[in-house]
């Protein structure tokens, strides 16, 4: 079975999920910001997976300790893998058969509470999908305040289940024609002061003492494009000061994608929970939601309310340990905070020249913050846009970077390297860029 | 820091789950049908992980398996295991180079679909959670249909996110004060043909012309505490000629648990789509809805309706390969049919003579079927016999047998011993039943 073939039996007896129907070839290989395909083309990865591969490919700490943490398994059946439940207490003692080691939940909730609210002053619920770990804090606010309603912003993407679906309104598909949800307001995105009045305005008419909290993104991915929320300390400030609670989505944001650990440090913002996902477990579905301690410390909370049979799995346990250790071994945020000033100058540089694109009179924008950025066309209409987005997103291709739209109905590409990328490396994009943004 | 440490320091960083609270002992080495404790007691896995371990603790086949997956990524960065994301085909080649390999999401659909609906009759939908493949196969009736409305059965189980939590009845703790979803109608369980003769009447008040599926446990898990629906086949078949599609919820059924593959098959259901979760990925989180070829076939659906962030991620396709490779050469299935009537037998001896407990005059039930099965205390109020399941519960526990109950609303105990068991490890199962259902 080659590639064509395998292919088509995986439309044959797969429904269809988000791989675009032109993808052609199988990614077969990958080392660091490389993938190859089975042709042997090597790709530049310009999506990171969907910020899922912040640390790269294949990183030689992440495949090493899980091929230690299965040795064990097999050697000495130390700690059973199968615990796929929250109903024991497991997951201690794998490596060194010490009381405490370091790819326990314990360890994960200590190495990341300096970088969240502080150590001892941050609590966690971890969950596997960033969508169920939308849902947790939700519904937490809402039990504990007795509040029905909330808040979210336009354009914002969530996830698809429950909750973090009723919260999104990114894209009409993702409702699958379900009865929409009347328990949620949403504001426009304050990205400008133009948004924010706009949000100002509409607040009136949201009976604000009834809504247990709010939910943004720092940076809208999938449904703006990588728009950015300037203003969003301004709105969260007057409803924080109306007793919401405020939570932020970090699931692409988050882990350094910004250029600091979460996005809403880029933006001085102050929320009461943040959720994260995607790149936390490397390629496991890991998922937390991380609370100020002083508030879950104010309530109660009945054991079973967060819940579920997979948080806090071993094998998740231990490769997000894996990933958070790679995050401060090799100072990821740091990098992507050095490679920032640098990304978008030679983004907005390779674009200058060509702002007005031939006879279309389109216009580029590079827009976002951090290693978290989109190239849009601006000029025709939407469908247009994305005419032109496809197009210029098999050019990069033929080029050598692999990355997808922000999502297929917006008109933006993602340029979201991992965050092990060299300066080197962003210059290959920019020259890419460059010529992709050129008149045939 | 030692176990009282370590649960301390859970108890403040992480919110409360499902653990119980008296839960003082960490689990910390699996082999077989047993676990240890860090105070080297050993138990017996009569809860097999919530069915989460059939194959049971550090099968060999699967720790080797994923040794080997991630020594090959060490040595020769065979396919990035980080791709946590359905955007790309991957996957392939992972372990002989060769075109088409047993670890990806195709070869899963071929080594299942034969169990199902037949080879090349049976088209699956991934994920990673049971709540969100539960969602998957309810939006897609809705989708394809245009009916708003569905039906799910009282005491039912299906999960915490978006419509899996919507059709679930089983407890109030899942809804954390959601607004009450008005798109579901719920029906008795159909257990006995009294039960079936209410199912009947009721239908007269649903619209069904409008509703699109119906979803069923073929053995009420959570909520049910291993009731059987025995009368389920006969309402399906009506509910089936008006033109609704039938979902049955194989999540704890499934996988060899009532002595056939699935569930349906025991009773003799005839479901137009099966979800799948739990076992399926022996510690990893995978899930899966498998539906009719006929039906997908006929239905056109856009790309993206069904996605997310991990189905198909390669981590958790080389661990449900493993275990359904451990199911066909092991015949997990034929074990547990095998074993069925013998632990059946066996459990009923065990309760016989005390079948009226003492002064209290509590009878002992034992529920379910194959090796999904329960006992029961009955006689006092239902708070009266939870505090009697508890203690029966701690007793098994002090014989060296860790089991939960069904949930923590219902007075049953889990008797779901793995499928590796044999016929000597049951009879120490009967043995304990039969002490701890002796008065004091």
């Amino acid at each position: 079975m080659d590639s064509k073939e395998y292919i088509k039996a995986h439309k044959k007896y797969i429904l269809p999920s988000t791989i675009d129907e032109k993808e052609s070839e199988v990614l077969i290989r990958g080392d660091g910001v490389w993938v190859w395909t089975e042709s042997g083309r090597k790709y530049f990865d310009l999506c990171s997976q969907v910020s899922c591969a912040n640390i790269g490919h294949n990183h030689t700490t992440l495949t090493k300790g899980m091929r230690r943490f299965w040795d064990l398994a097999v050697k000495k059946k130390v700690i059973s893998v199968v615990m796929g439940t929250d109903f024991f207490h497991n997951n201690r003692d794998f490596y060194k058969n010490k009381c405490f080691n370091e790819y326990s939940p314990v360890a994960l909730t200590e190495k990341l509470s300096p970088h969240i609210f502080g150590s001892g002053k941050t609590e966690f619920a971890f969950d596997i999908s960033g969508a169920q770990s939308v849902n947790n804090p939700t519904r937490y606010f809402r039990t504990v305040t007795g509040k029905p309603y909330r808040i979210a912003f336009e354009k914002g993407f969530h996830g698809r289940h429950g909750e973090s679906r009723d919260s999104s309104s990114s894209k009409p598909i993702h409702w699958n024609e379900a009865p929409r949800s009347e328990d949620v307001y949403f504001l426009p995105y304050p990205e400008t002061y133009w948004n924010l009045d706009q949000c100002m305005k509409q607040l009136n008419d949201i009976p604000l003492k009834e809504c247990s909290s709010f939910i943004y993104e720092p940076v809208q991915g999938e449904g703006g494009g990588m728009r950015v929320g300037w203003q969003l300390p301004k709105i969260e400030k007057v409803l924080k000061k109306e007793g919401l609670f405020s939570i932020s989505d970090e699931i692409q944001a988050g882990l350094g994608r910004c250029g600091t650990w979460w996005g809403y440090q880029k933006l001085g913002l102050d929320p009461d929970c943040i959720v994260m996902g995607k790149s936390l477990g490397s390629g496991h579905p890991v998922s937390a939601a991380a609370f100020k301690k002083e508030i879950t410390d104010s309530f109660d909370l009945p054991p079973g309310k967060i819940s579920g049979t997979f948080p806090m799995y071993p094998v998740g346990m231990a490769a997000a340990n894996l990933t958070i250790k790679i995050f401060e071994e090799e100072k990821l945020v740091e990098n992507a905070e050095k490679l920032s000033l640098p990304f978008s100058e030679l983004l907005r540089n390779a674009i200058s020249p060509f702002n007005i694109f031939g006879a279309d009179r389109v216009t580029f924008v590079i827009d976002g913050l951090g290693l978290y950025r989109s190239l849009k066309p601006y000029g025709m209409d939407n469908l247009g846009d994305i005419v032109l987005r496809d197009k210029i997103l098999w050019k990069l291709r033929d080029l050598g970077f692999l990355t997808i739209p922000a999502s297929e109905s917006y008109p933006a590409i993602r340029l979201t390297p991992p965050l092990i990328s060299t300066v080197e490396d962003l210059k290959g994009v920019a020259e890419a860029i460059y010529k992709v943004t050129r008149p045939d």
